[in-house]
């Protein structure tokens, strides 16, 4: 495995490797089943695995767990080597953001909803990053985890409205034993937090089932919240929601249906969803392109 | 010369042509000399050469001349051949811009000053369809006229902010034999104002001449406004600037120096300009990258 930290060797590694198909997954470290589950199939896809590790300023708010945000590049390393990774792309933020940015990117579509709503500033800061990541590393496919649902969404718009000349694929959200959702962040939870976040996943499989015999949006979200609230008497509810996927708009007959939830914990803010395509079975995966 | 109408097809060919070097020129038809000369070097740079011909609305103002922009797609087309055009790309507008788009893109440096100022909103235009066609051709170099320099200036931080794995190449403006530049626009002149308007490079040469001579910049524009209005006795000027270049602030020592005039006519507002290196010579070629 190739280790590269500055963009310059990025460009010029891609450049003699073409044309091989790349398949790409971007993440900011801290990696777990989820991270390592894209980069097995981005693996099996394509010729040439890159993954990059970097922790994105930009999409960090200033009262959020940027500094916090948990870090371990040595195990990382190790773990992305196991799985086959070709190369790592580990840049700094000075690499990345040497000067201000002349160019400042904004999406105004897919984002007044869900985590856009309570984290203003985040996605532009995500499709920043990823417009040049994409610049840099030039995949064939990029891939995401469906846990950031709403992520998958924006990179969608990202992708269509630029036209960039990549494929976008989301696969399903990594679980622990117990359906918890993996996240970087699942480390801040108390013994007794971890225990009743279980309560998110198992609240989302209720909603499914719910849905699937025809009950109305509104019931659902009144049984998630009753559910969440019973089981973490203290918990604050970011939201719950129901969209179309991946418009995040008022749900039609013939969309894809989103069912998310955010939960704020003492030193975390959870999240987790499940898609439903037409015949409401979970959607196994998200792809625009040829992919 | 193979004419290309749709962005899949542009994408699809471009695929299957991977990895020559691929020479853009990017228009907005009408060709003169100046787009000739860029596309005879895009051809000679390179493998493969691309023109598009695009009048793109979103880098008009509400009250600029989108409607009226001189179009002449037949004769665009056969002098894009003749020029040795490898693929042309003629979009509709409908093609380049299907929905709203949900990406805003914004430039908030070197733009401030020059056509920047009069133009609000110009510049964004600019960036956001040179994105898209950047990535739907995916060239090796792009090439601009520096007639248009504050646009290299911009496309210059784009490139370079964003990280496009694409050389930029400006190159200098085509000028009729009395050193009028040529400009799609000049169409609009009367024959009147087509005589006074070789005052615009009459101008310049002369400040050229007095800033080699360590004259001042206020004094150097206090003269070359003096030419203009003695010239063209109703000459609206929009601004007359020297700055440092592509930066477009304060000059400082080890800058190359940018003279740009802008005045308005009846029915056109016309530009030009100038760029000096540090020893006062005109640059030849603008190059960002390893072009």
């Amino acid at each position: 495995m190739q280790i590269i930290k500055t963009i310059a060797e990025m460009k010029e590694t891609i450049q003699n490797k073409l044309p091989s198909t790349i398949g790409f997954v971007p993440t900011m470290g801290y990696l777990h089943e989820g991270h390592l589950s894209l980069a097995k199939e981005a693996k099996k896809e394509n010729d040439l695995l890159v993954m990059s590790i970097f922790v994105n300023p930009l999409q960090f708010g200033p009262n959020e767990d940027f500094d916090q945000y948990p870090r371990d590049e040595k195990r990382d390393i190790q773990l992305a080597k196991e799985i086959g990774t070709d190369i790592l792309f580990i840049p700094s933020v000075e690499e990345m953001y040497p000067t201000k940015s002349a160019i400042q990117m904004t999406i105004l579509d897919r984002t007044n909803v869900l985590c856009g709503e309570s984290r203003p500033g985040h996605f532009d800061g995500v499709i920043t990053v990823l417009t040049k990541l994409f610049h840099i590393i030039q995949p064939t496919k990029a891939y995401f985890g469906l846990k950031d649902a709403q992520q998958i969404a924006v990179i969608d718009a990202l992708i269509i409205d630029l036209n960039f000349p990549i494929n976008l694929v989301g696969l399903p959200t990594k679980r622990e034993p117990d359906g918890l959702a993996m996240s970087s962040r699942n480390v801040y939870l108390s013994n007794k937090e971890r225990e009743e976040a279980v309560i998110l996943y198992e609240s989302l499989q209720k909603a499914k089932e719910l849905i699937k015999i025809g009950t109305t949006f509104e019931k659902v979200k009144k049984v998630v919240e009753n559910s969440i609230k019973e089981k973490i008497t203290s918990a604050k509810i970011d939201y719950i929601s129901i969209f179309s996927y991946p418009y995040l708009k008022k749900v039609n007959k013939t969309d894809n249906i989103i069912i998310a939830v955010a939960v704020y914990f003492e030193k975390a803010r959870l999240i987790d969803n499940i898609i439903l395509n037409q015949n409401g079975t979970q959607l196994k995966r998200f792809t625009r392109g040829e992919a």
